[in-house]
């Protein structure tokens, strides 16, 4: 099964667009469990439980898990393995390097760690993101409009009286024969969002910021859904993650988890 | 010490703008040391013992070691205790996050691994590296112009009449209070490596692109030299590593590297 039809189908189990993003900062753990063997891939596994049947997909940002040293890696592999089979996994790394050290990159996130899909980041152009394309049955979401302050510094430049973020978005989509890019747009920017779906069609669409960096659900939902009405994967992480700090941090999870689907779900236009 | 005064002593010292990249891909390894229990950092030890008076700086890309799977952690630790304390060490991530995110990569290349520099990806723009900015005594070299045929993707658009990769340039040295910024331009492009020399005055710039990928090292080391004859780090990886793949292998490194850098030494302008 390749990686658009496992997103269809998971959408539509669990009618959510939500996307749970496991990004465990060690530092804000609930206290009872810090002195376990491993708080992290405890707590992680506990959101899993949790909130399964309530998300489409979970998200990792590498960095967190890097930033644990080698029991980082592991801790990654074995959250993943928590991760039930039908729901898609996010490997979110932000890759983008020339040829042979691409293909690693490919290689370690899609056969090593078996995520069905990726972030990277396109500016080093095609060849540098080609063993990303080539995995047919993987998805691969390139940065196209972040959602932070700096994304003025570069994505919003003028070329040829367009701004840069379009030009990405229309050059990747190029580069789409496998039907297997998707984009990553932050949901700060609700009006370029739907300039960018407009662009890419029924491709799928990774979009953060609706979780604590404040980005209308509304407006991005509006703005990110395909013509189906799916197509895009909002991404929170500490806003479910840390709901609560006590020992109800599962449930507290969960119930965030809800509202936010369910919230979504309230401004989705149905297929 | 900072990276500044670091690389200028061991330029000086080695007589070197040479950096060995220790990319070890581990079906490259001379088939004699296979066998051994870690053979990844058994050869980049060899190749360290056989260079470390010829080159002014090791540059390790984190995919070769994220390759080996959880060892690669470990190893990559292992290698980076392996370099003598006066050379400087170049961590290749090619990273940029969002602020929290990028925080955490920094801390694990500076802080945890104790990198004296490293490779970022500007394009998210300034907040999602203001936390290498921060570190005043490291140094952070910005993807810039790089050596692939993909380049042209992206970072020839015009901007203003002008290609993109020079706005990287300008913008970066805006970020540039601490004096810690650095740059990555191919070897492949000397005439826009001269352009760009002359836009940040004396900021270290790192040229891959020597070796491997076939960029003169005359035209790129008139380009790409600061005024003093020095400010450009010229990095081969498979090159020196891959000069022979017998018993000889660290040998023939240390013979390559020496002809490497001595060619580059011929064309330096003496400060």
């Amino acid at each position: 099964m390749n990686f658009t039809e496992k997103l269809h189908n998971v959408i539509n189990k669990n009618q959510s667009l939500l996307c749970v993003g496991l990004d465990i900062a060690t530092d804000r753990l609930p206290r009872h469990i810090r002195d376990r063997e491993n708080p992290a891939l405890e707590f992680a596994r506990n959101i899993i439980e949790a909130t399964k049947d309530v998300v489409c997909a979970y998200k990792t940002n590498f960095a967190f898990y890097e930033a644990m040293g080698p029991v980082g890696w592991e801790t990654l592999r074995q959250v993943l393995e928590s991760i039930p089979e039908d729901i898609v996994t996010i490997g979110d790394a932000k890759r983008g390097d020339i040829g042979n050290t691409s293909e690693m990159y490919a290689r370690a996130i899609f056969e090593d760690f078996g995520f069905d899909a990726a972030t990277a980041a396109p500016f080093m152009g095609r060849d540098s993101v080609q063993p990303f394309l080539d995995r047919k049955h993987k998805c691969t979401f390139f940065l196209t409009l972040t959602s932070n302050p700096g994304s003025r510094d570069f994505l919003y430049l003028n070329v040829d009286s367009r701004p840069f973020y379009m030009r990405v978005a229309e050059t990747v989509m190029g580069w789409n024969e496998n039907g297997n890019c998707g984009f990553v747009v932050g949901a700060t920017h609700p009006e370029e969002l739907a300039g960018i779906r407009e662009t890419v069609g029924d491709a799928p669409i990774l979009i953060p910021g609706i979780g604590a960096q404040g980005g209308s659900v509304e407006a991005s939902v509006r703005a990110g859904c395909d013509s189906r009405g799916e197509g895009a994967i909002f991404n929170v992480s500490r806003g479910v993650l840390y709901a609560s700090d006590g020992e109800d941090f599962a449930a507290a999870a969960r119930n965030r988890a809800m509202e936010i689907r369910d919230e979504i779900n309230k401004y989705r236009k149905k297929g």
